[in-house]
């Protein structure tokens, strides 16, 4: 089959890939509809993380092909969404809502695994991993809706979700890439009233106005803090969801949260907590990876409803074919995320 | 009066301070009962923080002598229990239930404002900060405990909290001074089923086990965290409670937390969080000093029905005259927490 082939940072091309068959009962063979490429397969595109040459890509949504004697949740036929992880719903990670620690689990697209970037997927653990999708004839735009909840809806919303983000609350979200965007769509949906969104992108702040913010903030560092301050009667919010990682964003998520917030951290840390000045405001931290299997059937139930739209979040798109153009145009900044169309439902 | 006095690092003696007077129609005079000597007390007596010369002392019980004209809601005569911090109550941070944020808030003997171990304090706000305790002639165990309510056991309570211990969980409790052993309290109260103490002195251990602990891990380090996640199969805790603030034992209440858990932490932190390896496995970290005058009256009730009794970290005593032998004992080393007895009920 046909695959996007990770060489090493800066290439991604597509290449011929074995045609994935069930190795185990629990195994699934889904031929891939739609794809997407993430903020975190940029990192090892630019070298910043590494990345076994092979295999790449953890989102995709497809047609299951083919299932394991021991799969029975989903059949050939179903479409259905993967979580970017995969996972056994049984062990005690799992039970505890942890399901990125799945002790049976791994990840798609690792240079070994099955990447969503391909034409097809050897998915492990199908039953426990793969959600159908109910219905038939869903529209493009719900197709690429239900994509985003493979990870950046479902990041965006573990983000809202371990910050506490509740009814009537006051939110900030710092970072407006795709992440930050669902973020705010994710605190929209919990019931915040007031969304600060950091963005300085006109074309993202319109995006981000869409999705539920009230207040945009373009400024960044301590002009950013005091704005934010500023806007909140110097209270600070009720939680803010940091969707960055870096140095400056982790220190204005803690600086603009209230004392007995938490901040919600789903941006891949590459700066350090801010540890002493945070404590005497009792600002905690949660987040991590997002166990998106346990998020899915809820956020595709207003997908399919048409309560959120967070396909939105894809303003670039192209096939297989050209898969190295979607990784390049976010690299450059063209694209706030890439959509890689695969297959036909 | 007679009072405490801070002269400097290691030089705590009895000394005159002024007769609180009412200064403000919000403040209470109270003449203190019994106060005790807080672990941070010990930082400054040992240098490692600063204090400035004078009062000293942030846990207290007491008789109200006289309240302002705008205190309705304890009188003279009323036995009170001050948390270590005053706060007003009606500004955003109280009324989110961060009370050591409040904008008109303050500490006990800084150096300035009346310290508990002292004869007699002006507590400013007072209406909004002291706690009356219902009924009388309580026995001593129960003034003692009452006392605790300051804020040792507070800041056990807050560790359980905002870690979300509840019915059923594993716990471990890292750090088996007066904080760690409230904390053990706290989680058995608060429904934990099992619970992992860390503690290495024998005499400790009892009452760690009296307080509710199931498991006691003498280890430290790496053998303690191997220890942990030997007793829980592997999957780590459902909350780890940190309350001493070293490096290593941060490192180790991250380590046994189990993926998706929150640390409580109310050491103040003079280590780094181990962040990017935590982020990965979702363990987040709540905590700072705790809102005393929140938990105070739930706590109280259970105080009075004799369902905890938290007094019991108290194994040592003097009279204000020898409050320098109080701080000497906890110094040494010899005393878990040293209460002080200043007054009659």
């Amino acid at each position: 089959m046909r695959a996007a082939i990770f060489r090493g940072p800066g290439v991604v091309e597509v290449g011929e890939r074995p045609d994935p068959v069930i190795e185990a009962p629990t195994d699934a063979i889904v031929r891939v509809v739609l794809a997407c490429v993430c903020g975190s397969d940029l990192w090892y595109y630019r070298g910043e993380s590494p990345h076994a040459e092979g295999s790449i890509g953890h989102e995709f949504i497809g047609v299951v092909e083919e299932t394991g004697a021991d799969v029975n949740t989903v059949a050939p036929g179903d479409l259905v969404v993967a979580p970017f992880i995969y996972s056994d719903m049984t062990c005690q990670h799992c039970l505890n809502g942890s399901t990125i620690s799945c002790v049976q689990g791994g990840n798609f697209g690792n240079g070994t695994i099955d990447g969503g970037q391909g034409e097809a997927v050897r998915v492990p653990l199908a039953g426990s991993t793969l959600v159908p999708v109910p219905g038939s004839g869903h529209s493009d735009d719900t197709l690429r809706s239900i994509l985003a909840l493979s990870d950046v809806m479902s990041t965006g919303h573990h983000a809202a979700t371990v910050a506490g983000v509740s009814k009537g609350d006051t939110v900030a979200v710092v970072g407006d890439g795709a992440v930050g965007l669902s973020a705010v769509l994710a605190a929209h949906r919990l019931g915040a009233e007031r969304i600060i969104a950091l963005s300085r992108h006109p074309q993202r702040q319109q995006l981000v106005r869409e999705f539920g913010a009230t207040d945009i903030v373009e400024a960044r560092g301590d002009q950013a803090n005091e704005a934010v301050l500023s806007l909140t009667g110097r209270v600070g919010v009720d939680a803010a969801l940091e969707c960055v990682g870096t140095d400056q964003s982790i220190a204005t998520a803690f600086a603009v949260a209230r004392p007995g917030s938490t901040v919600g951290i789903v941006g891949v840390p590459h700066g350090q907590v801010p540890f002493a000045q945070t404590f005497f405001r009792n600002v905690g931290f949660r987040g991590g990876p997002a166990p998106a299997r346990i998020y899915i059937p809820g956020l595709l139930d207003d997908v399919l409803a048409g309560t959120i739209n967070p396909g939105r979040v894809f303003d670039y798109e192209a096939d297989l074919g050209h898969v190295a153009d979607a990784y390049t145009a976010m690299d450059e900044r063209r694209a706030i995320k890439s959509l890689i169309r695969v297959g036909s439902v």
